[in-house]
């Protein structure tokens, strides 16, 4: 549930290196340009180009329709991209044509492939098995459709029914493009089987290999990473050879940085300059998200929740890690007065003199979660998400949260969140989990947020 | 959190409309690209585009370098695009360059707009106050720089600290470009204010107003609507003036189609077809979310959950709606059995004899929810997320559903999820929401999933 962040940067404007490779990305599907499902693809494929040492230079989502597409294709080709990654439209209707506009665009005649139609036609029968319901003539129509692929390219094996492509240039001038089905289960490991063709090693030989760093921080605006960045170049720091750009998200600062290994040092250099400064905040610096850190700082204590406002996000995003099952004991969500003071032992006179909303209550939740899973950690969370709720003194986006350690250290904390239900509820849960970082390092009486 | 769905598609290649008023939508931003934070802006934007008749040909995401926002602009100029709109760019670091990009392809020198400056000043100020921590050089420095603007450039008073523009094409060729900031919390106010402005109202004078209607189905395979499709045209329907994609996500089929007004009895007769061919999969055909069906089915009625592998992403879902307060009772993540039966009185033996994945346990789980919240209805859930813990007779991906009314209807289901840990949590939630939908509505009996 990623949001766009608020976007930032510092720094020098991002450039280009000399001789880099450039590849785009292709979207193809009406149903994601019409917004009705968002692409996971643009952001994963730009991700493993850069991992190749190719520089993704522009994601474009087109709609099902030829003439977009080939417009797409003629762009990326002038742009200079040595490379294109398309995705989507290998299925069997009449709205998937990326292999065929792709074959003109290669100038290469559609070709049926035999050895493809009977693998296709193997998969399909065990699914007819899986689906009775299945029609036998939508299958075998489909069938031979997909076989058809522009000569000269290299055939990917489908992971569901579509089969991939890795189509060269004619005659090596050009762009090479690497055709890929939408669905990311199938996307993903198709990308891993591309990357091994001849054809995807000749177009992206020559590329540098890129580094990316990233750091994160909590509990500062985002303006002070900018003046940060500027104070570095002041004291003389070298940035030029790092591409460096800040996001905010979720409340949490993300600094990533694009350089060439020769930039090692550089990067080095900045990180301790941010890290002498914001010491406090900087609470990641390998890629480590608060998620990954909360989890081995947990080891093997056992956590439990009791969580309002946050209506459940605090367990799920606890249990979303394979292996959460050793440390996380259970979670309440606890709504309403009744069902605090009766799962959670929340006294009904404390709620009447502080409010539901309130540190004591908080403290008093994760007191209650802990005894009720017999925990080491309880975690307490009640606010106001809105957009109803609110009063003067206890506007909404106010959010109360206490961790505690059984017989041990405890944090507890009231803080107003900007931004809508959504924003609200996601930021609260990011909050937590970065409170809970502090006591399971056993930080609680640290400076800082 | 919707993951890109597989995709698929029926009936005609989607087409243009003679005449019809093409746009474009540029992200920028390098974290974007580089896929550390996902666009939210571009689907939102095409959504807003088609409600005002404009035809929404392209969504392109392209990093912070002012030659490749160029070119993109440029392309989309090429293509015959009236409108561009971008999002991003407008911060007050280097890195922000989208205002002077777009005033150098509208041909437009670029001037200090005094009056916004003193606007942006007094936001800043009060940002002041609530961050003691801001560096106040850095504030200054922002100041000036966004005030800077293309001459006769329209400004949409800042949300945030950004302001917003609509800047005509030089003497009216060309594309008209809406810049506006990142942040959704921005964009989104700011893009009701450009549709306003004199320069909107000329670039998409003459767009046709193209209707968007949404079926969704769930239980059958997408496969079924392909040839469902194929199915109608054979009986005669004339689907030419419809533009329809399928797709599946989260376990449900979608089926949305676009059409001018004059198509409306061609997507009546369609809706009918298939409404006739799949009465009990067919859930909604007004836009409505399985989430929006449960929460107005519940009306006053309280549910309560008790979850194991979704980990309270059900009971997260059931309080995403502003007002859940008022039939959401609460809910009991328990992953350990000891929680299972001390928090949901599940009888241990029960455990020991079935398993805690198992049909009888979810049933235990669901009358225990209703039990410990005083409940009227109640959903249990327990099945093996993965990666690990699955068997030869209890794989990863084996889900055990119930949902009972406090002395009424009872449905209970065990169904095998594909995908990851991820895929199956998610398809969990909303298996749990449909056979919730059922029970609500007196279908427990019905035939269907």
């Amino acid at each position: 549930m990623s949001g766009a962040g608020r976007r930032g940067g510092a720094g020098p404007a991002a450039f280009v290196q000399p001789g880099s490779v450039r590849a785009g990305i292709l979207i193809t599907g009406t149903e994601v340009l019409t917004g009705i499902i968002s692409d996971r693809n643009g952001p994963w494929l730009s991700e493993r180009l850069r991992q190749t040492g190719v520089d993704a230079a522009s994601i474009q989502i087109v709609g099902d329709r030829p003439d977009d597409l080939l417009a797409a294709l003629k762009f990326m080709a002038a742009e200079g991209m040595a490379l294109i990654v398309t995705s989507g439209g290998l299925g069997p209707t009449a709205d998937d044509l990326t292999a065929e506009v792709v074959g003109r665009f290669c100038g290469r005649r559609m070709v049926l492939d035999e050895r493809l139609q009977r693998k296709i036609a193997e998969i399909l029968r065990t699914m007819t098995n899986r689906w009775p319901a299945l029609d036998p003539q939508a299958i075998l129509a489909s069938n031979r459709k997909q076989a058809v692929i522009p000569e000269g390219a290299t055939v990917l094996d489908p992971i569901g029914t579509a089969p991939g492509l890795v189509v060269p240039a004619p005659h090596g001038a050009g762009p090479t493009v690497v055709v890929l089905p939408g669905p990311p289960r199938e996307l993903q490991p198709m990308w891993e089987r591309a990357k091994d063709t001849e054809a995807f090693r000749a177009a992206v030989a020559g590329a540098n290999v890129f580094r990316m760093g990233i750091v994160r921080l909590f509990g500062i605006p985002e303006s002070e990473i900018a003046s940060t960045l500027r104070a570095a170049q002041a004291a003389g720091l070298s940035l030029e050879a790092l591409e460096i750009t800040t996001c905010l998200r979720r409340g949490e600062i993300e600094v990533a940085t694009r350089y060439e290994p020769a930039g090692q040092p550089d990067y080095d250099a900045l990180i301790d300059f941010i890290a002498s400064r914001h010491a406090d905040m900087l609470f990641s610096s390998d890629g480590s998200t608060v998620d990954d850190q909360v989890a081995s700082l947990l080891h093997d204590r056992r956590i439990a929740v009791a969580e309002s406002c946050t209506g459940g996000l605090l367990a799920a995003r606890l249990t979303d890690l394979p292996g959460s099952s050793g440390y996380f004991a259970g979670g309440v969500v606890a709504y309403s007065n009744e069902a605090k003071s009766a799962l959670l032992g929340v006294g009904e006179g404390l709620i009447e003199r502080r409010g539901a909303v309130s540190n004591d209550v908080a403290e008093a939740l994760a007191l209650g979660a802990i005894g009720r899973f017999q925990a080491d950690v309880g975690v307490g969370v009640t606010g106001i998400a809105g957009p109803a709720g609110g009063t003067e003194e206890k506007p909404v986006g106010l959010v109360c949260f206490s961790v505690a350690v059984r017989d041990g250290e405890r944090i507890t904390r009231s803080v107003r969140l900007a931004g809508g239900r959504v924003d609200i509820r996601d930021r609260a849960t990011t909050v937590a989990l970065h409170l809970l970082r502090r006591v399971l390092r056993g930080e609680a009486q640290a400076p800082g947020y």
